[in-house]
C-alpha cells in the first residue's frame, strides 16, 4: 500500500507506470533512507514530539531494516513504490502505532533528498578512493618503465620525442585533478536538506534542522526549502559532469592503449587474458576491455543529458520528472567506478615493447630540435624553422 | 564458456566487465536470433554446406530454444557473454555435433546485426499499432468533446479562440506524421546484413543471401558488408530519433495536460484513480503520470544522445563499443511503448469542465476579430490592427 | 519600428536582448518569405481581400525585395526584429497603403513556418545533390583503385581480407541510404502551413490555403494550426538528425582516412597542399581538413540537442523560445554541406599506396579461410576454428 | 601568409575550410595572446635567448597590438589562420628581424591553450560579478515584497504556503552556490599551460615555466604537458557545466516567472516595456524576454554537449578538432552573461500583485497544518493525515 492511498484506489497499470523501477532502484537507498530517519527520529525526542521509548523503538527498528537491507532481506514490493513507504510500513507493522509517527514532520520530498545526498558523499568518496589507486597504479608502472622513450603524435602524426613516463603522468595529473573536481562537488551537496519537508518548510512542528544535520554529518544546512527542491537534480549534474571528466579521461587513456597495441604502432601490448576472441576469426585477441571503457564515457554524458533535459523548463516544487533522475545517478556512478577498477587493474599488466618504442623513434621527432640548434647558432626561429621545413618535407614532384 | 574461450583463460573481472548486462538484455534477442540461425541453417543447406538431415536437427533444436525462451525457460549465463554464444551451446549440447556446424559462413556480428533488426522491425510495427490506438482514443475524445470552445494561448498568453477538437486533432495529426517517420525508418533498416560475417564477408563458402534475406522477410539485401557494420549504430540512431519525435509530442501533450489541469486553468481534470498522493499533504491530488510521461521524452533523447557519442569518432569495423548502443535501444522502444499505452488510457478519461471552458473565453482572444472587422469595413490591416491594440493594452499609468 | 510597437515603447536593452541575431540570421529567410508573401497576396486577391492592382503592386514590390536582398541590398535593421518586419516595411515606405494589407489573415508565425519551410525544402535537395557528387568522387576512385587489397581491421586488429573498393564502397551505399533520409524528411515537411495564423486558424477572412499551397509547391495543407505551430521544432529535429546521419558517415570516413594515413598503416596519403603545417615544428604535414571533418559531426550532434532541449517541457501554442532553433538549423546545413564538398573535393585527391597496402596483408587475416579450408575437409566449423585458434594465437609462456 | 605556408601552398578551398571563423573568433583572444607573448619575451630574456633590447622591442610591439586591439584595429586576415599568426607577422612587419625570434620555445599549442585559460579566467571573473549584482537584485526585492504571501506548488497542485521572500530567496542561495562552482572552476584551471610546447615540453632551450606563470598570474604550473593538451577541452566542459548551471537557476526561475505571471496565475507582471506583442493579435503583451533566458539555458547545455563530443574516443596529442571547441566557450560565455544581466534588469521591476496573491491562499494549502494540529492533539501522523485526506478528496461519486 502506497502511503497516500488508504482512502482511494488508484489504477493498477497507472500506478505501475510511475513506480517503474523505483522499487528495485530504491535498494541502494534503504540504508540511506535508514540514517535519515533516525537522525529525524532522535530530533522528533528532543523537541518533544516522540518520548524517548518512541524513539528509541523507531532507532530500534529502523536499525533492524539496515541489517536486514544489508543481508539482501528487506525487499520493496512495487505496490510500496518506493523504500520510503516499505520502511513505513515495516515499522507499522513491527513497532506498532509508533511507525505512523515517524513521518511527522517531514516529506518523502526532503526524506529522499537526504537518502540520496547521504548516498551521493559516500559514493564519492568511494569514486576518490578509486582514483587514489588509479593513479598508484600509474605511478607504479611510471616507476618500472617511464624511461622508455616514445614518439609524441599530434593530429596523430610523429612531432616530438616524449617517454612513456610523461605519457602516462598525463593521466596521473588528470586524475589529481579529477580527485579535485570530486572534493568540490561533495563540498557543493554536503548541506542538509532535512526539513524543509515538501519544499516549503514545516509549520506547526519547528524540526531542528542544525541537529539532524549534525547527527547525519552534513558540513551545513540548506536553509531555503524551495532552493532545497531546486538543487535536485542541478547538484546531480554536477556529480555526473565529474564523474564524466573522469570517464573522459579513462577514454582518452584506453583509446591510446587501443591505438598503441595495434600491430602497425606495436607500442605495447595487452596479456592474453585481458583479450576476448571472435566467433569467427580464430587469430583474433580483442581489446574489449578497452574499447568498453572508452565507451562508458558516453553513457555517462548520455545520463548527465539526461538530468539536464529533465529538469529543464519546469517551474519551482517538486514534480514527478525528477524521479527519472535516481537511475542516471545510480547508473554513473556505476559505471564510472567499474572503468576505475578494470583500468586500475589492465595498467599494471600493460605489456610494453621497449625495442618497438626504440626503433620508432625516427628522425621527424627531432626537427624542432634541429631548428633550434640553428637558433643557438644566432638564426631566428622563423628563419631556422623554414630552413629545417625544406629539407623534411616531401618534394612535391616526388608524390604519387 | 565462450565461443573463442576454449583454448585460453580470461580474466574473470575482465570477462564480468566486458559481458556487463548482455546475458540479461539479450533475453530479448533469443527468439531473432534462432529465427536468423534457422534461416541460415536453411541456407547452409541449400549450398550444400549442411545435409538435409543436419538443417532439419539444428532447425529443430532452434524452435524448441524459441519455445524455451517464450516460457522464460533458456537462460543466458554470464559465462556465455550473450545470446549467440547460448544457442550455439545448447545446440552443441542437445543436438551434439551439428551444432559445431551452425556457425559457418557467419559471424557474430553479422548475426547480432540480423537479430537486432529482426527485433526492431517488430517493435516498430508494435509502436506503430500503439500510435494507431493512440490516434483511436483522440479520435473518440475529439467526436464527444471536440465543439468544446478553448482559449487558445501563445507565449502562455491569450491569444485566439480555438477548441478542443482542434487541440487534441494537433496531436492526432502528429501521430500521424509519426506512423510515417515509423514506417520510413522501418524501411530505411529493412536490410539484411546476414552473410556479412564480421564485415568483410565469407570467403570459401559463399552463403546464399538472396535466400537467407527472402526467408527472414527482408526487403533487400545489404551488399556491403563494411557497411552493414557501419550501419550499426546508425540504423539505431534513427530509430531513437523517430522514437524520441513521439515521445516528443507525448511530452507536449503531458505538459498541456498538467497546465490545463492546474486548479488556475481548471479546464481539465484527471479522475482520481490516475493521480497519486502525497506522504505529507493530505490534500494532494497529483498527476504523476503525466508528469513521468514528460519525462520519457529527456529519457528517449538521452539514449539517442548516448548512442550518437558512442560511435562517434571510430574507424570503419566493428568495435565492442557498439554493444552499448543495445541497451539505449531496448530502453527506448520500452519506455516509448509504455508512454504510448499510458496517454492511450489517460485521454478518453480526461474529464473535461465545459464550463470553465467556457468562461474562460474572454474578450481579448477575439481582438483579432475585431480587427479583421475594421479591415472589412475598409481600414488596412496594419492600421485596423493598431486601433484596436490602443484600447486593449492597459495604460501605461495605470500599472502599479 | 516593430510590428506590434507604434503605440507603444519597448526597453532598449530587452529589444536587443531578444532580437539576438534574427536580424542577421533572417538575411537567408528574405527571398523565402517574400515567395510566400507573394502567395499570399494573389491568394487575398482570388478570395476578394485585395484587388487585382493591390497584389500586383505588392507582388511587383515583393519581387524587387528579392532583388535587392540578391544583390546584399536589403538589410535589416536590428530595430525591425527581423526580416518580416523588414519587408512590411519596405513594402509600406515603397508602395504605400497597401503595404499595410499584406499582413491580413496570417501571422509572423505561420509566416516563419513557411519561409523557413521553402528554405529547408531547398536546402535538402542542395544537400541530396551534393550526396550525388560526393557518390560521384566515391565511385570514380573505386573504379580506379577499387581492386587494391587492404587488410579488414575488428577492434582495430587485422581481420579478414577486404579491398579499397569494398572500404568505399561503404561509404557509397551509406550515402544513398542518406539519400533516402533526405527524401523522407523532405515528405515530411512538404506541407503549408500558410493561413494557420497565429496557430489558431484565421477566422472572418478564410484564406484559401490550398491555393496558396499550390502557388508555393507545397504536396499538402498541414490542416490542424496547433499541428502547425507544434510541428515547429518538431520537423527541424528531424532535418537535424538527417544532417547528423550524412555528417556520421563523414566522420567514420575521415577517422579511416587518418588512421590509413599514419606513418604506422601508410595506406594512403594526402597531397600536400591539403595538409596544414605546425608553427613549431617544421616536419609537419597534419591532416586539418580531415580532423575539422570528423570534429563536425559532434557540432551538427549538439545543434540538434539544442532543439530537443528547446522544445521540450513546453505547452502548446508559440513561445519565443522556438526562434532560437534558426540558428541551429543553418548551422547544421552550413557546416555539413560544407563537410560533404570538402570530402568530395579529398576523396579523388586521395593517395593510394598500393604496395604499402600489400604489403600489410599478413598471413592471420587468412586464418577464418584457413578454417574454412579444414570444413572443406569434413571438420565441424567449431573444431576447425579452435585448431586453427591454437597455432595462431601467441603461448602464454612466450609473453612479455 | 600562414606561419607554416613559405615553402608551399595550400589548396584555398581547404585553407578556407580549416580557418573557418576563427579569424573573427579569435578577435577576443588578441589581448590574452599578447599578455603571454609579453611574458614569453620577458622569460626569453630572462635565459639569455633573446637580448634585453629584443624583448623591450617585441614588449613594446606587443603592447601597442593591445591598444590597437581595443580599438578594433587589429583585424586578423583569412589567409593568416588565427590571431596567433597575425600577431607574428605584425611584429615580423613592424619590429623587423626580432619578429621571428618570438615563437622560439613555444607553440600555437601552448599559446592558444595560454590565451583562452586568461580570457576564461577573466570571463568567469565577470560571471562572479554579475552574479553579484543578480544577488543584490533578488535581495533587494525580496526586502520589498517577501512578506508577501504566494502559494506553494508541488506538482503544479497547491501545496503549502509560502512567501515571495522564500520563492526568490531559492535563487539568491542558488546563486550563491553558483558563485562556489564557479570559484572552483576557475580554481582548476588556473595553471600555466605555457611552455608546454606542442605537448610534449620544449628542448634544448629550457623555458623558465614559473616565471612566465607567475608574470600571467597562474596559481600554478601545469606540469606536464602531454596533460596541458588533454586539459583542453575538458577544463572548458567544466566551464561550460557551471555556465549550465547558472543558465538552469534562471531557466527555473524565468519558467516561474512566466506561469505566474499568466492571467489564469495572476500573482505577477511584467511592466509593458519589457514586453513585446504580436503581428496579428493586437491585445498580446508577451513576456519574449524570459522565453529567451528560458531557452538559452539549452543553448548552452547544446554547446557543452559539442565539446563533449568533440574530445571523445580520440587519442592523446593535439587534433584539429579542438579548435572547435572555442565557439562553444565563446558563446556560452555570452549566452549566460546576457541572461543574467537581463534577469538582474527583470528582478526589480516585477510587478507583484499583492491582492491576488492573498487571494489565491486557499485552504486546501494549510491542510498539512490541519493534521499537525491533529497530532498535537496526540494523534498519530499518519492517522491525522488519513482524517483530513478524507476530507479534502472530492468523493468519487461527484466525479463526472
Amino acid at each position: 500500500m502506497t502511503l497516500w492511498g488508504k482512502e482511494r484506489d488508484i489504477d493498477r497499470t497507472m500506478l505501475e507506470f510511475t513506480v517503474g523501477d523505483d522499487y528495485l532502484l530504491d535498494q541502494r537507498l534503504v540504508k540511506y533512507d535508514c540514517l535519515g530517519s533516525i537522525a529525524h527520529a532522535e530530533m522528533l525526542c528532543s523537541i518533544g514530539a516522540l518520548t524517548q521509548d518512541e524513539s528509541d523503538q523507531l532507532v530500534a527498528g529502523l536499525q533492524t531494516i539496515i541489517e536486514l537491507a544489508d543481508k539482501g532481506e528487506f525487499p520493496i514490493q512495487p505496490s510500496q513504490e518506493d523504500c520510503h513507504t516499505a520502511i513505513e510500513d515495516w515499522l507499522t507493522r513491527e513497532c506498532g502505532e509508533v511507525g505512523k509517527k515517524i513521518h511527522l514532520g517531514r516529506s518523502r520530498n526532503d526524506q529522499v533528498l537526504t537518502a540520496l545526498r547521504l548516498y551521493e558523499k559516500d559514493a564519492l568518496d568511494k569514486v576518490a578512493e578509486r582514483l587514489s589507486g588509479f593513479r598508484e597504479a600509474l605511478a607504479r608502472t611510471i616507476d618500472k618503465h617511464g624511461h622508455v622513450p616514445l614518439p609524441g603524435y599530434t593530429h596523430m602524426r610523429r612531432a616530438m620525442p616524449t617517454t612513456i613516463g610523461t605519457w602516462l603522468g598525463a593521466f596521473h595529473d588528470a586524475a589529481k585533478d579529477d580527485v579535485r573536481l570530486v572534493e568540490s562537488a561533495r563540498d557543493l551537496i554536503d548541506q542538509s536538506p532535512l526539513g524543509t519537508g515538501a519544499g516549503f518548510g514545516i509549520t506547526v512542528f519547528q524540526p531542528d534542522r542544525e541537529l539532524t544535520a549534525r547527527k547525519l554529518g552534513f558540513a551545513r544546512v540548506q536553509e531555503n526549502p524551495i532552493y532545497a527542491q531546486m538543487s535536485r537534480g542541478k547538484f546531480e549534474a554536477t556529480l555526473l559532469h565529474v564523474l564524466g571528466q573522469i570517464a573522459f579521461d579513462l577514454n582518452r587513456l584506453a583509446s591510446d592503449l587501443i591505438l598503441f597495441s595495434t600491430r602497425e604502432y606495436g607500442f605495447l601490448g595487452l596479456p592474453e587474458e585481458f583479450c576476448t576472441g571472435s566467433s569467427i576469426m580464430p587469430q583474433k585477441q580483442n581489446p574489449d576491455v578497452l574499447e568498453l571503457v572508452r565507451a562508458y564515457y558516453h553513457v555517462v554524458v548520455g545520463e548527465e543529458l539526461k538530468l539536464r533535459g529533465l529538469i529543464g523548463n519546469l517551474t519551482s516544487g517538486y514534480h514527478r520528472d525528477l524521479q527519472l533522475m535516481k537511475a542516471p545517478v545510480f547508473k554513473a556512478f556505476d559505471v564510472t567506478g567499474k572503468c576505475l577498477a578494470v583500468m586500475t587493474a589492465v595498467i599494471p599488466r600493460v605489456i610494453i615493447d621497449e625495442e618497438a618504442c626504440a626503433a620508432a623513434m625516427s628522425d621527424e621527432l627531432y626537427a624542432t630540435e634541429e631548428a633550434y640548434r640553428l637558433v643557438q647558432q644566432g638564426v631566428p626561429f622563423r628563419d631556422a624553422y623554414r630552413q629545417v621545413a625544406r629539407k623534411h618535407r616531401p618534394d612535391p614532384e616526388r608524390e604519387r
